[in-house]
């Protein structure tokens, strides 16, 4: 997994039926190689601009919907503790 | 998953039966460390030149298709709405 | 996907039983942060050195196979026609 | 597989269910282009930090939980040998 | 595929039991952009120090296995013949 940081919703109107519902965000991974690099991720614990996220991507994105079927390779797991310091 | 911008369509006469009937575009990445890369995705919720796309990639790609058994590892999810301006 | 250019065979007396009678070759990804960058792809439906190809990576490289058992993560997916000339 | 070494733990309260009970760590790789990026990665192996740690990342993390609904894309799966200096 | 030359053995004596019986290996991938990168392997051919070889990674390493359920994400698929110059 990789530590970011959401920076931005991101609308899509028109886009495929099994999105709907579904909240995208921008991401801002932090430190390493990919410094700097947004990627599009998927939230469904209820994380919001500013916070410090884990992201997973590739398959497990799709265990986090517990839904096989939706076309998403990037999802949040969890939030980062503020108390956290060494991300 | 990534944001691009669709540059063009690429054609290829002689391919897998199974790609029979995809349309399938040159994708240019928005941003981050892989910006400017170009990779080539399939379309089919009618993305058109210009557009600006998020792009899911791997397995997730095929859950766009609804079926698993076609080759291809990069598809558009969704066309990013024009007042969105953080892309 | 990618796009790249066939340069060469390449050749492995030793290797998996099932690799038996596939066509390995090497191709070098054309454009983007990847440029000049050789892998190995398999090929099944007939390209050459020298073409252009497209090629698809990961789970999905083993749907041109049509076999889900064999060791494959990169395989050509179609011959980029003469005539497109924005790749 | 890429070899890293644990830095640090990484608390996240707020997270998905199916990660409860898992211990994630901090873990930067070692070596080659990747060299000083930091991952999160998860361990069921009693890895500590200042190990020095083999990582599986993909679909193939998620065999090392022996639960392939947890979301997670990067274990460790060995602790490499401090005798081991080629690493 | 990438193709890389087996540059060492690695030891970790505490590690997954699946992986018991498994030969590690480094090795470093040759040409492109990850050229001289380093990453660990699962050998089941054969293979041995200083060999160039071709390196499956993702889920096709597990093909190589015929074990879906270890945690494995790179395998060599075969040694390049020595009469190969262009790689």
């Amino acid at each position: 997994m990789v530590t970011a940081t959401l920076i931005d919703n991101i609308w899509a109107t028109r886009k495929s039926d099994k999105l709907n519902g579904l909240k995208l965000m921008l991401a801002k991974i932090n430190g390493g190689t990919k410094d700097g690099e947004v990627i599009v991720v998927c939230d469904v614990i209820g994380a919001g601009i500013g916070d410090r996220v884990i992201i997973a991507t590739g398959s497990a994105a799709r265990r986090m919907l517990e839904d096989d079927l939706i076309p998403i390779d990037a999802a949040v797991i969890g939030i980062i503790d503020e108390s956290c310091e060494s991300v």
